[in-house]
């Protein structure tokens, strides 16, 4: 058997090439900061309570994050080890490698402790033991809990008892909040005016490739969307689904002032957009399931130039790596960011915005 | 489908009440640091060595880390991170999480590092790697050993070839000492009283439903109990077993002057407890089985007033959430104590008591 | 069921006894300190890349990198937790507790924290992730990656993407590159002089029973060695196959300078060797395998006077454990003392050297 042929490469280039300053460098999130003023006071409401849902975050919750996100990813030296002596339990029990280490990168750079739960065969669950009980013990063993579960409910169930608060990492096809709080400060530092409600830039409009009543980032990203309705266009949504929403889903964000459309031809709709926000999985009957190939996104599809791609990462053959190195990419922007989101919404949470 | 109910709960309630301050607050535990002298010398012999075996200590060196406990419960503040710098291996061979999570926030609240083995598949014993192996290996790995595992004689293997000490997290059906130290402190905050031989109180009626010879909780208990015996009026087994004991145990502790009897039926004895104590699993053959549902205790059992029911948890159905509220529930302040007790054991191990 | 016997060992014998200060204490690692001047220029050469192949090292990186881990390992009161605030990223995608604890407890020392990927199933490799977009993540999440996988070319994919240091901890049949570095530093410390291309000394006769083209171990160790060729009079191979050596590989290790042959007696051959390494598995058609018992050290084995025995552990039937209390036994010694090489490594890496 012979060795492999990156042997050489491996041992002569030092590291993979700095990405474009543009998308993942300081200047994109010091304009922002400098587009928005600072004021923590929105932030106290959040202090000492569970996060289970985008809706509990309005607009000026959301700029305050992500511009305290900003100044994380911008004076990252600032950070002076606020959460040392503190504990993030970190419970995955639906397995998520991603989603974990960033909240447990983000709790580690502010100086904390993590514990993880990574084996759901490990936990009280498989012996049978209550979601309650479990938040029972977990109040005396931590500071902070992040869930994932495959089950929607759980969370509400951990609720109930925890002392302490709790983060939702995803429930099911519920909900996923930090991960639309990381879209949309991606979003924000590609244009800070759509913090500014009277801001005259022309509107963003922007296309969701997904199912909202099936997939929890779009759920969640959503409601998010609809705290900055006034500086968007439209949303489209990209769906083969004759009923993509839930009951009562569309409605809700349609009160709340969003513009909502939905088609099914991808390539008709990409030239007008300005966003195109594309996902992997989605739940039919009782698993996840990939996306079809039939929406695909790859350097050739009729994107607007300047048009930004994003994406919650893992992704699938629906997002092309020949994307990658073109312009349009903001989806390594986004999982960059997303470390930062959550460092300043765990910051917000226990109050240490240092 | 529509999301959960619980939602508005979730939104508008920041977090649980704080339960009693009786059972689980300061008042307690600040008493009972009031009602005994500090004298840490009973504890120097526990440094530096293994901790196998609730044998292993004495009435003195029981009350002292009790007390221990006790001012880590009442004055977190004081901590300043001693074993900054030192590294816990977490080595749970059989699946546990709670008493994994208690260890490991123990250390991390003294400031320590934390490296956990928690997928039996993964470790050398899979490959078929001695413990005696493994045991030489964390020697240049860590600090202290915490060890759980299935098979009783695993701990006695691996100490042979360590030269750190290893706290026994629990060996099959054999021991769980640190388990067994926790219900003891939950006892001393109950009735301080108990650490004191000349105490004029009258002395506790203690049940324990369960089978000390098959129960590694009910063995260390009982042990640690012996240690106290002059406190402690009778010992009453609920159980079906026609040989709840190991042979000798029960001669063993009867020498060690605890009163004990053996009863079957559970409702009788109780109106007589001042303690009950229940546990949900059992050895049974070649594995675990939970305990049925013959002897099981809810808010409408007859229990004493003032009688205090403890629980090493996780439960099953023999303990019905139906006493949760009442002033009955002593098992969750038990679990919170557990946390406090273990960072006093470890302290005392590696001598560091501040 | 009666107790274990071993209970009363457990209960008096405080630790197990300290091992020969000979191998295992601080005047072998201080004799090699005062051997070799100090000399930091060569390590910067490490800094800031991915260490993938045993082929990156040069005589003067391997002896500065020992010189550091002797340091680390004679004065551990020095080091001042250099890497605080940095996160070590341990992706153990083939399981192994051996290699993921010694990383982990070498960044520990350094002050840094860790977050472990231990569970295969719980990644985005077991959703179909490529490695690339796992590396692109890992960029944002860590300082440093260490990667096991069981697929060879995994971190040649994954390094593509990387613009933090990965270093191999074991690919498939490929490399273990930090292994050979302990494997190294052990030798060293039995024999300072081996680092002197002046020196006086008779050169080693150093055997390895094992299959270089088929353990990453031994693949490592040989390019290792070629940088000491001058101190080495022969390196004796000893199997049972026909074609031990990968294509081009015995062909590279002799341009290098190391003299090789190849025997199938153990027995014959062993009197003569200085040095003895064996190790327990070896890769067969798809999978692992053990070495048969053909090959097997014990205390009647006859090993020369004076000669030591290392093996990379965790050991099989090929090293028994008669031979631990004698004087053979390096091998406990070089496990001690890879903690301190990757901490040296890791050091160098980072350009944190104190």
């Amino acid at each position: 058997m012979s060795r492999p042929k990156k042997r050489d490469v491996a041992l002569h280039a030092p590291l993979a090439d700095e990405p474009s300053l543009d998308t993942q460098g300081f200047e994109r999130p010091r304009a922002f900061m400098d587009d928005v003023d600072e004021d923590l006071s929105p932030l106290l409401e959040i202090s000492n309570r569970p996060v289970v849902s985008a809706r509990q975050f309005d607009r000026a919750q959301i700029v305050q994050l992500s511009r305290l996100a900003a100044r994380y990813e911008t004076q990252p030296q600032v950070i002076n080890r606020p959460l040392t002596g503190k504990i993030l339990i970190s419970a995955f029990y639906e397995p998520s490698t991603r989603t974990r280490l960033s909240f447990e990168s983000a709790w580690h750079r502010l100086g904390g402790d993590v514990m993880s739960i990574t084996d759901p065969l490990s936990t009280g669950l498989a012996k049978g033991e209550s979601l309650y009980d479990i938040g029972e013990m977990l109040n005396h063993y931590g500071d902070v809990v992040v869930l994932r579960d495959s089950n929607e409910k759980s969370i509400y169930e951990m609720i109930e008892a925890l002392r302490i608060p709790i983060v939702n990492g995803g429930n099911g096809v519920d909900e996923h909040p930090t991960q639309a709080l990381a879209d949309v400060y991606t979003l924000l530092k590609w244009r800070p005016g759509l913090a500014d409600p009277s801001c005259q830039e022309p509107p963003a409009r922007i296309g969701i490739i997904g199912v909202p009543g099936q997939m929890r980032t779009v759920r969640s990203l959503l409601i998010l969307l609809s705290r900055f309705a006034s500086g968007i266009a439209e949303v489209t949504i990209v769906t083969d689904e004759t009923q993509p929403f839930d009951p009562g889903q569309r409605e809700e964000l349609e009160a709340d002032g969003l513009r909502i459309r939905v088609e099914n031809d991808l390539d008709a709709v990409l030239p007008a957009l300005d966003v195109v926000y594309i996902n992997a999985i989605a739940w039919k009957g009782d698993d996840y399931e990939a996306m079809g190939s039939r929406f695909r996104l790859h350097a050739g599809s009729p994107l607007a130039e300047g048009a930004i791609v994003l994406h919650p990462l893992a992704r699938g053959e629906e997002l092309d790596r020949s994307l990658d190195p073109t312009p349009h990419n903001w989806y390594f922007a986004q999982a960059r960011g997303a470390v930062f989101v959550r460092m300043a919404l765990l910051s917000a949470m226990l109050k240490t915005y240092v």
